[in-house]
Formats: C-alpha cells, sequence, structure tokens
C-alpha cells in the first residue's frame, strides 16, 4: 500500500490541474492537500450549506470526497497521456460527519494497466480531533491516450469514452 | 419490491419535510420528484457547478441523490417518530452523467425494523432519453423515537445518535 | 436488462462448458439450470455440509453461486475466443438461507467491450416458495483471447492473465 | 482499528466454538488460525476441489474466508451471550487466488453495540510468500441474547432471528 513508483515525474501537477478542473469541487470548497504517488488527501471545511437534516456533512458529500481522493490516489500512478474513470465504489459511514471539517485519505491497493484498487478512510475532524468517518474500496479504470474534444486535459483529436463499459481494448491506438 | 404498506399515512409529507430541511439539496438544486411506499425518485438538472473535469455530471453528485433517493424509500416504511441513517451504499457507474438531468429512482428490497436494503438505478436524460448511468445498493438504519435537540424533527428531550454503529438496543426507550 | 443479443450463437453451450470446469461447482453441488443472453441461473440443493453454526446455507457460499451467476450471465455476451474475470462484487444478505434450496438468478445491466457490470438475486427456497435472500452487483472483466498454457478452455501459446488489474491494454493482441 | 478491549474474557473461546459448529468450514478445510480482540485471521490450504475453470481458488471461496474472518473479527468485541449476522460485504479481488494458501486477515473499523464494520484483507500464499488477493468491508450485526431453538449456542428458549432485516429492537429483552 507504499512506496509505489509514479510513471512520469509531474504526476503532482497532473493531479493538481484536474481536480481544478472540476467545478464540482468549488462549489463545495473542497481543497486538494496532499498529493504522493498512490495516495491522496482531500480536505472540505464545514459550511452549512453541505448538511443534512441533522446539520451534519451529507453522506453525498462524504461520497464525494471519497471517490475523488480515491480517483486521484490512482491517476497519480497513471502515464501522462491518460484519463481516470470511476468503475464503483463502496462507502460504509461508522460515525456521523460531525465537526469542523472531513478529511478524505485514499491509497491505491493495487496499481494496473487498466484498473486500479483503492481505500479510502474519511474523517470527520472536531476540535482538531479525527474521528473514523467512513471507509470505503473502489475500482478505477485508466483511459488511456484519452481527451475530449475541445477540452485541454489531453492530446487533440480524440475521441471521447462513452464510459469505462464500452472502452474497447480493440479501440485503443496501436 | 412493490407493494409495501407504509406504517401511517402521513409518509408522503414526512418525506417531503425532510428533505426539505436538507440544505446540500439546495445547493445542489434536487428536486424530490416522487414518492410511494418503499418507493422514492429524485430528480436533478444538470448545472455546470455540478460536473467533473469533462463537464459531466460529477461522480460524488450522482452518489447524492442515489444516497438520498434510497434513504427516503427506506424511510417511507418507518414509523412515525423516527429517523433513518445510511449504514452503507455501493454505486457502480455504468454510463457517464451526461445529459439535461439525472434522475434517481430506489426501491426498498427488504424494510426491516432496524434495517432496510434498497436498491437504487440512476438514470442520465439526454434530449429526453433517460439511460442507465448507475445502479446501487444500500443499507439503512431505522432509529426509533430519535430526533436531535433543538430541532422539530423528532419528540424532544432525546439525545442524538452518535451513529448507526452506537445505538444500542438497550438504550431505546421501553 | 433484457433483450442483449449474444455475440455468438453458441454461448450456451460455451458457458455450460465453463461451468462444468469449475471444480468448486461440484464440490458444493451446484447446478446451471438456464442460461440465456445476459442471463444466468444457478440452483444450489440444501446440503448440510454447506451451513453455518445456525443450520442455514453458509454466506459463502451465498456469494459464491451469486459471483458465478453474475459471471456466466456477463460471459454470455462476451465473444467466443475470451476469458471473464470478477472485478469485485458487493452482496446485501436480506434474509437467511433456509429452505431446501437457493437460486442465484444474475442479468447484465450494462454490458461492455471491457467491463460488464451485472446484478444479482439470490432466492431462497423453502416449500417451494420464493424468498429473496440477497441483493448483489458485481463487475466483470472481459480478457479477449486469453487461455492458459496447458488448458482447453481457450487458444493455444497465449500468456495466462496475472489479474484483471495487469491486463494492459497495449499487451492486447491488434 | 487496534487496541480493542474484548468486553468478556472468554472471547476466544467463544469464536473457536462457533466456527467449529459451522460444517461448510470443514467442507473447504479452512483453519482458525488467529483470533484477538477486533482480529481475526483465517488460513485455507489449497485443494483442487476449491478452484474455478484456471485451477485457482475460486472466487467464492475467497469470499467466504473473508466473510468469515469478518464476522468472528465483530464478534470477538461483542457480549457472551449474542450471535453475530452479516448483513452486507464487498471484496474487491485484486489478484487470483493462486497457490498453496488463502489468508483472509480482518480488523473491526467500528464496533458498535448494534452494527460493526470490518476490513479484511485477503493474500495469496506462493511458495511462503504472500500477496494481496483481495479486499473487502463488511457490515455485521449483533443479535442480543439470541440462539436457536435446540441448539447450544446460546439461552434456551429464545426465538430465532428471521434475519438482520426483522430484529427489532422492541423485540430485545429488557
Amino acid at each position: 500500500m507504499t512506496g509505489f513508483d509514479p510513471r512520469e515525474p509531474d504526476f503532482a501537477n497532473r493531479v493538481r490541474d484536474s481536480f481544478a478542473r472540476q467545478p464540482f469541487m468549488a462549489t463545495i470548497g473542497a481543497e486538494l492537500t496532499d498529493v504522493a504517488p498512490g495516495r491522496c488527501e482531500i480536505r472540505l471545511p464545514y459550511d452549512r450549506t453541505l448538511t443534512q437534516q441533522h446539520g451534519f456533512f451529507h453522506g453525498g458529500v462524504i461520497a464525494t470526497i471519497a471517490d475523488n481522493a480515491a480517483g486521484y490516489a490512482a491517476f497519480s500512478l497513471m502515464p501522462a497521456e491518460s484519463s481516470v474513470l470511476t468503475v464503483e465504489f463502496k462507502l460504509n459511514i461508522v460515525a456521523p460527519g460531525r465537526g469542523e471539517a472531513l478529511l478524505a485519505r485514499a491509497s491505491v491497493l493495487r496499481p494496473g494497466r487498466t484498473l486500479t484498487a483503492a481505500q479510502i478512510h474519511v474523517y470527520a475532524v472536531a476540535d482538531g480531533v479525527e474521528t473514523l468517518c467512513a471507509a470505503g474500496l473502489e475500482t478505477l479504470m485508466c483511459l488511456p491516450g484519452v481527451c475530449l474534444p475541445g477540452r485541454d486535459d489531453g492530446p487533440a483529436g480524440q475521441p471521447a469514452p462513452e464510459s469505462a463499459h464500452n472502452l474497447s481494448t480493440k479501440e485503443s491506438p496501436p
């Protein structure tokens, strides 16, 4: 779970650039607080607009930063010209999201050229004390050389993936 | 998956009231579009503030309405003086969240006095056509007679639950 | 979830052949009772050797036939010269595995060239009455043209996959 | 994830007794190799009867010992007169189950009076070297004071639980 080598030296900037291009991260106020090969941490300060009916962080908010932390932990080990897609994830919420912030920490369990598995722990920070709030497992897919037309996050002129499910190995560039 | 009887006639208003008290639903612009015994539908119109780096609905947004649809499908079958907590959920994202709206439809698989299991299907609506975007399974817990101090969603004077994990059967009122 | 077209007409025999080559299916006494494009049903008669401490079907037994039903539902839509691997699955056990048999029914939610998602429902059959016992979601991977040396389930001379996680799109045949 | 206190000193014998009463563990040849407060390890030597079509441990076998390790990790922290039920679990299979044995190690993430969450790592042991084969998350439920009529694993005269889903807090003894 530790000691992975990134495939290219600029992995951290690549992760930060991608994170900065996700409008939903700005919407909720999430911050990318740490990136290392195979690891990622995201911090989310409390705001009432992020809560459920009891005043705690909404479960969907917990899931959002868990998913993103896993995605970028996986992406940090992928080749320069690639994209990452969430295939699936599962989250156990073991304590309420109560406190001044949430911290999601993800680490790659098994990196692969096509699929990567990552585990996630989300902590609720109250008065500076971290309490485990949720644990998750996620599967990510690497789309080699993929970008979307008109966007700046990959090589130009390639078709957009429909999803992880119809990316064909036969369709990938030789 | 069909034909459940609600335990009390006012279930739909109870669900709508709880939904209206979730600030995060207003933050993302989600609408509760259908409630029936053991079923719930939530609709989320597209907005660029809800997207990831490719311009599609963020996976965390998909998870948010999936989780909420399952929670309220379960809550519709719970007693009047109770609360619902998400224990865990799992989501497979099978197609990108692309289109003018997302629709999350959840239905109870097995209602229980303590635990309820629900399944969820999320559709991406593009030009009026629904495409399956995600499928999920979720476990919900019923907290009998629970409320939070100073809040109006339950009987007064009862302690707040720490979480599903430390609600004791011994602590429940006789 | 219905109406899938198989990629090759002999899909049912291919599924039956693969099932017959799984020693663990004989060990527990499971029977492949139905195969259709994108669907599979497995039946497991009760035997005391399959139980947990309360005399019900063991959760691992429920998981085994759920996993296999999903795998073969997916495999029924894959090309003739391919293998199927389980990437991950999740199972909610909603009632005890009590009765004279278990029935696992899986159907493909979204077939893909690389990844396929399937849903599973497992029923406990007691006195001929089916009761939902478990619900699951599973991700499967298609390994094109893959076989293991010395085995008869694929073209000869190709390397064995390490796992879904290190199958490279670059390694796949052009 | 460490340093839990058991509720009663005889926890290890209670776990071993329950394990010994599961006929399916004898069927597959699994051994309970370690029990500690909140932790459990199960070892499964290779046998051809446990394999899938490629000669590796079947995914259902991996799931079986993962589920059981999590169940007994949770059970080790439960009161003397109680039973444990699997509510749900999820497993990512990240490498083939290849080698002379499998090792499943589970540890409790969050113990609760009603629900407990546990994480599981399963290793394939080949030539004495352990390789991560699967990672899982599981939710367990404690049934206080529950036993089955005519069985010796709890106090006499109490009704059997239908399942985790219809155990009512109101039905529990005062």
